[in-house]
């Protein structure tokens, strides 16, 4: 049985505040767990999970015995943000991910301006983690990563992907010769433009695309060439950066 | 004042059966209402407003002042779906789309295999209606494009795609050459394969991929080549999708 304070504790973890108070996060769904119990990187706090999922899972369970908690249905749908609950809940220590110089120098890196929707937060780090974008930096005023939205919609990318809150003229100064890319409205058709590795390439906050205060920072503006003959919005802002990392590492 | 069955109506819309029973959707939010109210093409039914909006939008009401019906800030967030309601809603009766068969044999279409997710859903119209592509095609199985969700998602690209709910095969009848591209586990890098128009590019369910029933029916297997070292799950279907019509319409 779950005490009431035990109850209160993950669900607090909800909010951000909570997590940021206790360093701490919440894994949801088998897959997740599973990527999750494997994975050194990450310090696992509880593993909350049903008597079924704790048998069937012995093997991976081995090194975290300690930290098992067989829990019933009801309570587990109790501590879940999940709508139908999932045999399993983690929760773990934030990730102490670390700048690494090299990689920022020689490689592509993703740099999150703003970025607030959840779902595209997720999502982007999905295509970094696809196209092996190992370091995704992002500013002030982004979405948490550790939000439970965020964690879901990257389906574990999470775990594979360094992210970082940096500035971006510090991370200039760490590599000052390094391209900086942001898409803008105006900006040179990507399709004929010289892409590749190394670059940091920035993206804009969903409705107001990349800061001006950045402005000054970016050697090269681009942009994805619409084709609508009926003047089409915009595109999604991980749609765009999923087509614009797919052209750095293809083209 | 809202009657008490109107109010009923309107909350019914956002359930499909009443959707359908209707052949009616709902529009919210002041940029889609407005796009909304310019569009020839779409039959309104009911605009309710606030005072102030009807007051700042009376060119463009003029042609619809049968229709628009004045409430009060409580009674909107009754009817939206919304977390918070934005000045205006409309009801409209579902758009009449009919296949063009010369741009189905001449040009790029999509062709939407099970996709449930609305947000991706959304995404996808959004995505073709940038890259110009005006026909996109789904199975039986998806989400329904009248979902508010979806609505919302498509930031109004409903309105310059034309959408229809098709058999592959049927349409593979009416244009026996055309190409069918499907992104594939396994298939061709699509980079270095030769793409573009006419082509119909078939996007998969989010977790089980393009349904074995159409395998028959593709003509070429495509993927976008991972990078990841460390085994990365996958792309996002809307996000897939974005980068292999980006490649059909600029390579």
């Amino acid at each position: 049985m779950l005490s009431t304070s035990k109850i209160q504790y993950i669900q607090s973890l909800t909010r951000k505040k909570f997590r940021q108070k206790y360093n701490k996060f919440v894994i949801e769904g088998e897959k997740m767990a599973i990527e999750v119990l494997q994975n050194q990187r990450i310090k696992i706090e509880s593993v909350y999970a049903l008597d079924s999922w704790i048998e069937t899972n012995q093997a991976l369970l081995k090194l975290h015995l300690d930290k098992v908690i067989s829990i019933k249905e009801k309570e587990l749908q109790k501590i879940s943000s999940l709508t139908t609950a999932n045999k399993v809940l983690l929760i773990a220590e934030n990730i102490d991910n670390k700048l690494d110089n090299q990689l920022l120098t020689d490689d592509l890196s993703l740099y999150l301006n703003e970025i607030q929707d959840p779902g595209n937060m997720g999502t982007i780090l999905r295509i970094a983690d696809w196209f092996g974008i190992s370091q995704v930096f992002y500013s002030k005023g982004c979405v948490e990563i550790y939000s439970p939205k965020v964690i879901q919609a990257s389906m574990g990318a999470f775990l594979r992907v360094s992210f970082m809150e940096y500035e971006l003229a510090d991370l200039k100064s760490f590599a000052p010769k390094l391209p900086v890319y942001g898409t803008v409205l105006g900006g040179d058709n990507i399709f004929q433009t010289p892409i590749g590795k190394p670059a940091m390439i920035v993206v804009g906050n969903e409705g107001k695309g990349i800061n001006a205060d950045l402005d000054g920072l970016l050697t090269h503006k681009i942009m994805i060439p619409a084709h609508s003959p009926n003047g089409a919005e915009s595109l999604n802002a991980a749609v765009a950066t999923g087509i614009v990392c797919a052209l750095f590492r293809n083209l």
